[in-house]
């Protein structure tokens, strides 16, 4: 037998008791939100047929899927040309018909037609579950992850929308982040820029420009745009867009004056101003809600808002966003179903966590305590203890007999197990045994009724 | 675009909320009585390495194992002469590295030597993740199912074994079963049978015959065991073995009596006989424990002692087993460690609740409260009490404004939403909203201070 150190594949990660519980701690809060919504869990397979996922993601999407190997012999109905050619491309459809899955909104459409008579709508659903992508791995990017969305299908209301606030401002609280900005748009706002300037293509060009404000000042914008091929004209109707300043409210007013020609553009203005007067009469408790035009993610299949969160706390690429999307489930012949969703980016909520020492020092306190005994009468004595304090639902050990005291000390220290309780010859005579704080080091004897009490 | 209605891979299925919800009862319970025994969650990869997994399951396991396809050209260094003559088998390796996990034993045997320095023995791990099998799918078994595993690895005391045990009893109690055998033999017993009448090929030829006692009688068993190529001198000696009867401690004393020439069977009935009195003061909640020689799963693996559980209530194959294996990470090159485990059958566990009606009601409740608004001006009004009930940490939702009452009635039905608060002109006049108990139909008229007491 190989005696090489085994390793998992690139860009996947064990996780161990310690990482476990502090995943464990941030995908129960999430999930604990999402259901004070109404939010409902599903879970769909690892796997979906290739005619499912092929196509959803664009080219580099359809390259970076997992694919499975058709099982038996698969060769026998290989696309023999392809293999001669050694096409991989080409051959990849004939030895293959089902991949992992590449994210969670497309099972999601497929899960929405191929159940739609089993389900009520408006839909609210909410999934955690990995993702694999055959990315090229780096810090912060692996092979699977866990996404962690939560979509509202078969309801227009901009209430979701303002919900999606609160529940973003809701799980990041209860996680521990203080200050985090949640960045809102709407898709309609942007096609009403382009509207007004008629120039439909250039949306990217204009939001890449105008996010640079900050750093390089009006005239390194204007300089910018003349470059990406806008004119003085443009830049003269875009000033007020550009230049755009104050609250939410002042931002929505500018914006409303520049975007007057433009219907679809005030209809996005309307939007949002509908999703602010839902959240005016509710205190947000860490969240900033700030309009963000700039923000243009997810452009190609986003109609209506545009969501993205990012920490103030720490520098960090956005740690969630989503937005609205008209048509779900067009891709699955399902037409005119509205959806809207969000999603939380757990693995650099993990690194933010980490980097701000948020974790609750219990997170990684799992047994309660530990019953170490110097020989087998200890054992036999302490078992009904042990029983007890379990019984009272008390997470405990006993470390098994045999073991030096030290080690077993050692145990519980390692474990992150606060408290252990002695059982020696003295504490067997005595009835009395030694309880003992292991972060303090403080020792009492108490009798097993009193320690019993003392842990509930 | 395709119209066709998707679906998903053969063998494996979508959870819709009120499956997840059931699945999360049976997962949860388990988890909490892993917890409660000092075990600690890890999870693993969903792809291993081939070299990882291949001949750790024999070849059948080797054939059934979902491989993933390289990533890129792949055919670029594939395997020419295989490709050639189409030898499936022999491509396979020149065209995948990896593998979707195939049970959670190796992941986990891999792990421990991968992570040995940092991890404290005895290592106490319970991990619940799917697996992959490319079975033929029938009813009850699927190609992706959850596995559900408790071990321990680096502790030989009994003490594990005994917990084992208690684990199983207080786990199936909690989920609602209440008559169940924990069936518990030792390999050690079946060698030490062997030994005696020197035969050591032949253990599961003879345990399949016993097993057939109730069904054929002695004389059934006596002429299996002829035609199986025993002797009459084997069956004379055998004869205590296979009329084993009485309690655990008179089968016991038979088998002492029957294996005195063996000292290895004399060691596997200590064994039993230790792990009894771990056991003797305490009491089991619903389990039979039951000493039965004819358990013999694993026994290419488990060296120690076996389990399986079965229920008593409903007829369903093994819902549980599990034993001790004495080297369990040799197969990576660490030798010495001793390992003990168990698992959970969930699907079956499921299938159980579901024909006894065991899933408590509440199980499929996630929204505890629907306000129901006749239109906007209501949804204006209620928006404050919503905020309210989910500050109090109260599921609710609002169902958004336009829809007929009727929907939203049908809509907390199907949701199984036990309340709703009606919120209508007449309410908004007078503050008295109409708080409804969906089951029982009755309804009265409280302020919404009123409603957030009751509901808390």
């Amino acid at each position: 037998m190989a005696s090489i150190k085994p390793s998992v594949p690139k860009g996947t990660r064990d996780f161990s008791p310690a990482e476990m519980a502090k995943r464990n701690f941030i995908f129960d809060t999430i999930k604990s939100v999402f259901k004070k919504y109404g939010y409902q869990q599903i879970e769909t397979p690892s796997m979906e047929n290739l005619s499912t996922l092929t196509g959803k993601y664009g080219d580099e999407g359809d390259k970076l899927m997992f694919k499975i190997l058709n099982s038996g012999d698969y060769l026998a109905k290989a696309d023999a040309a392809a293999l001669e050619n050694r096409n991989s491309n080409k051959a990849t459809a004939s030895i293959s018909e089902k991949a992992l899955r590449y994210d969670l909104t497309v099972p999601f459409a497929r899960y929405v037609v191929q159940h739609q008579n089993e389900i009520t709508f408006p839909f609210k659903r909410f999934q955690v579950q990995p993702v694999w992508r055959a990315d090229r791995p780096q810090k912060g990017r692996y092979r699977e992850f866990f996404q962690c969305d939560a979509d509202v299908v078969g309801s227009p209301s901009l209430l979701n929308e303002a919900e999606f606030v609160m529940i973003y401002d809701e799980a990041l609280s209860k996680l521990g982040l203080q200050d985090f900005t949640i960045k809102i748009n709407n898709r309609k706002i942007l096609s009403g820029i382009a509207q007004v300037i008629n120039k439909h293509d250039s949306i990217v060009d204009l939001t890449i420009a105008i996010d640079k404000l900050d750093k390089i000042g009006l005239n390194g914008v204007i300089k910018e745009l003349l470059e990406r091929g806008f004119n003085d004209a443009d830049i003269e109707k875009l000033k007020p867009v550009i230049l755009l300043d104050g609250s939410n409210t002042e931002k929505l007013a500018s914006l409303r004056d520049a975007l007057q020609t433009s219907p679809i553009g005030l209809q996005g203005c309307d939007e949002i101003q509908t999703v602010f007067d839902y959240l005016a009469n509710c205190k947000l408790q860490s969240a900033n809600l700030e309009l963000d035009i700039t923000l243009a993610r997810g452009l190609n299949y986003y109609t209506g808002a545009i969501f993205e969160v990012k920490t103030n706390e720490v520098a960090m690429g956005s740690i969630g966003g989503g937005g609205r999307y008209d048509d779900l489930t067009g891709m699955f012949g399902l037409k005119g179903l509205t959806g809207a969703g969000i999603s939380f980016g757990a693995d650099r909520i993990y690194d933010v966590l980490e980097e701000l020492n948020l974790f609750p020092q219990s997170t990684d306190q799992s047994t309660q305590v530990l019953i170490i005994c110097f020989d087998t009468d200890g054992e036999r004595y302490a078992l009904p203890l042990l029983q007890n304090l379990r019984n009272s639902n008390i997470n405990s050990e006993m470390y098994p007999a045999g073991a030096k005291v030290k080690k077993q000390m050692e145990y519980a220290n390692n474990k992150n197990i606060p408290y252990t309780i002695l059982v020696g010859s003295d504490e067997m005579q005595t009835g009395l045994l030694t309880f003992k704080n292991m972060q303090s080091g403080e020792q009492e004897k108490l009798t097993a009724e009193d320690i019993l009490q003392k842990l509930k």
